[in-house]
């Protein structure tokens, strides 16, 4: 090898480690910045043995993105231009659903591999035409659009410009409206329909999939009998989608950012812990099926969640270990209950102090809000959790990426060339 | 190449990529979380521009690193614990200085290159006793014994056990005692001595070289005639070191972190400032001699930084590009005026609005900290900034480097393997 010099050589071997892939899953965990993926490795943490175990984001890490929007909006983003930088490559305004700063459509690589012949699906613990699955399968000026977002999944069908050919999680009350009955509709086309989670077990792979089962976003996974939702909805979603031609699925965990909205850390470990289960039996899928590359990144932090707070040097993720519920379904149990302290501490699944049974005998109030605030609270005092907004923050987040085409994605982004780079990866110039 | 496999290929190309440095430039932005380089981004950009223009550190970027200290010190670390980790591979107690748990020293990376026989060298910002040197160049088992720390600077040289050829920093309070002098005992021992950083000019780059300009820590950034000081250390340094074995120098933007602890965002800019001109001249340093490794990393985040707060999807840092000193500074000249709005609007560098004339009218106390602590607060609401704590958080930081071996630091790494890669780089097995 000696009369190959280095960059010949380092040439020839990207080119044949670069290869497409026939399948892509697009996972954005939507909210999850750099403190949620750390503070999740310490949750996971077996504390009975010396080490702190690897999780599958660190296997899987690979680089960072930046996530602000089109100057006009600022340096913080929304869900909605993240979702459309991440599926177009196109910065936008806050609000924008994949149409740029013009308020024109911009096509997505979801849109791209379905002209290509690709099968097509999102999987999300969102109402379905929340921001993010609508930033990628369709084009409204404004998010909060949520009936006419319903309508483009049905009617660009009909008018046979677009097609998703699997549709799994929340939205009862825009695809079943008075005005309205999307699921008739879906269903005299052909589609398959379930309203239950469990009933994803039995369907018929041969047809396309349209899967509600909420009236917006799916509860909490501490409060589901399965609490790994979003791993099901996306087995489910793939193994109707797999065919020779190859499938874009998008996954989100749509609630890790509810969580950071609510000051939740409870609810964000959660959710969390739903995603890496989704990412573990994702990774899992590419050693079985090399031809597909998962990628998964946020499209913003939420809450300015910090591990730590108050200059105290500690996090103690072991007090969340063992919530039966999640923090806003414990704070309506105990506002329902007389005898506070004990159905607090069995929910909470450990002692109280003699502050934080003061703190639980006080929810005497009748505002959900107030209750799930004392809850909130007397976790973030165990835990030593901080929190800054009960918005988005600009920090950079993680990235990670496995299969063909994954060192495409190493070192920082921009979150537009994660959209870029999967428009390359599957042909278009 | 068809008969060349994949995995073949693969492997000789990484084996003609990998060469080992001759020089390591191990830089430590001290509290520099995410939040910390995707805010210089920002700071940074120029608004009259459409596009946010790339930094070095967006250039740099590999990977990220956990930062958790050994176990009977929870999942937030102290300063000396990274320090320790970073240096040694080897996770400790907070507080500890390049010592284990059970307190036994562990082998810095700075000092097996000494013993390769390479040249070493420390250019911080802090005093050079500060725990991130002391972690690459003495063994204690607490960062508080300061003196000690600097006594074993010289006493090792005496005992032949390890030498530091350049030292650039502070700390007269610690190398200049009533007790003992040890700038004395070095210059007699044939070191070329400063305490000036514009005298770094016209050193005798044949001797060993101990430079210190303050009796702790340096001023910060924004108040020195030299706003770039860490550069101008680090230029100097290298220009000592350089010779035919190589050399091994750490550098350490010490004072990100007192930025973070103080909850700072001007000074924690201003320091950013200095930290990516350092580094923009590293980049060039490999390009010009492409046998020099640098790698840049954070022990920890520090004071909880966020890019937005309150609920409020915006950061605004252009309130930061023309203060005139640092806010600790500006509230002190503000406390001896009378006219206080005058002069607080002249060197934050913008109009007050009422409220903030009414903030800083208030500024009648004999309290610096209190006056301090109002001009903080005025920046805070200025670019809506967000902080959680004074201390240190546990979130993961970001990993940069350039040159040979900057591969193996892709990816997410535990803190330790930072100090296993240069070990391996520098041959130890």
């Amino acid at each position: 090898m000696k009369f190959v010099s280095t960059v010949l050589l380092s040439t020839l071997c990207m080119a044949a480690i670069a290869q497409e892939p026939k399948n892509v899953i697009m996972v954005v965990g939507d909210g999850m910045g750099p403190a949620y993926t750390t503070a999740y490795r310490y949750f996971a943490d077996d504390r009975t043995t010396p080490a702190v175990e690897q999780t599958v984001f660190d296997r899987l890490l690979v680089g960072m993105a930046s996530t602000y929007p089109a100057r006009v909006s600022g340096y913080v983003t929304d869900s909605a231009a993240g979702a459309t930088a991440l599926s177009t490559g196109t910065k936008t305004y806050n609000g924008a659903i994949a149409v740029d700063v013009d308020k024109e459509p911009v096509q997505t690589v979801l849109e791209w591999a379905k002209k290509q012949g690709m099968k097509t699906g999102v999987a999300v613990t969102s109402q379905i035409n929340h921001a993010t699955p609508a930033g990628y399968s369709s084009h409204n000026e404004s998010r909060k659009n949520y009936n006419e977002i319903a309508d483009s999944y049905f009617d660009r069908k009909v008018a046979n410009t677009f097609v998703l050919d699997v549709m799994l999680g929340g939205g009862w009350n825009y695809f079943k409206r008075d005005d309205r009955d999307l699921v008739t509709e879906f269903t005299d086309a052909g589609y398959q329909y379930v309203d239950t989670i469990s009933a994803l077990q039995n369907t018929d792979v041969s047809k396309p999939l349209l899967g509600l089962f909420a009236d917006k976003g799916l509860n909490w996974a501490l409060d589901m009998p399965d609490k790994q939702r979003l791993q099901t909805l996306t087995q489910a979603a793939v193994k109707h989608l797999e065919n020779d031609k190859g499938f874009f699925l998008l996954v989100e965990a749509s609630q890790v950012d509810w969580a950071g909205h609510s000051n939740d850390v409870g609810a964000a470990m959660g959710e969390m812990q739903d995603l890496a289960q989704t990412m573990t039996w994702l990774e899992q899928y590419v050693d079985a099926h090399p031809d597909t590359l998962v990628v998964l990144t946020a499209d913003h932090s939420t809450g300015g969640f910090t591990i730590g707070a108050d200059t105290i040097y500690k996090w103690e993720p072991q007090w969340l270990e063992n919530l039966k519920a999640s923090p806003f379904n414990i704070a309506k149990q105990v506002m329902a209950t007389n005898n506070k302290v004990a159905l607090a501490s069995e929910l909470l699944g450990f002692t109280l102090t003699e502050d934080e049974k003061s703190l639980v005998n006080a929810i005497d109030t009748q505002d959900e809000e107030i209750a799930y605030q004392t809850i909130k609270t007397l976790l973030d005092l165990r835990t030593n959790t901080g929190w800054t907004t009960g918005g988005h923050t600009g920090v950079d987040v993680p990235v990670f990426a496995k299969g063909p085409g994954s060192e495409k994605f190493r070192g920082l982004l921009n979150n537009t060339q994660v959209a870029d780079n999967i428009f390359t990866l599957l042909g278009r110039k």
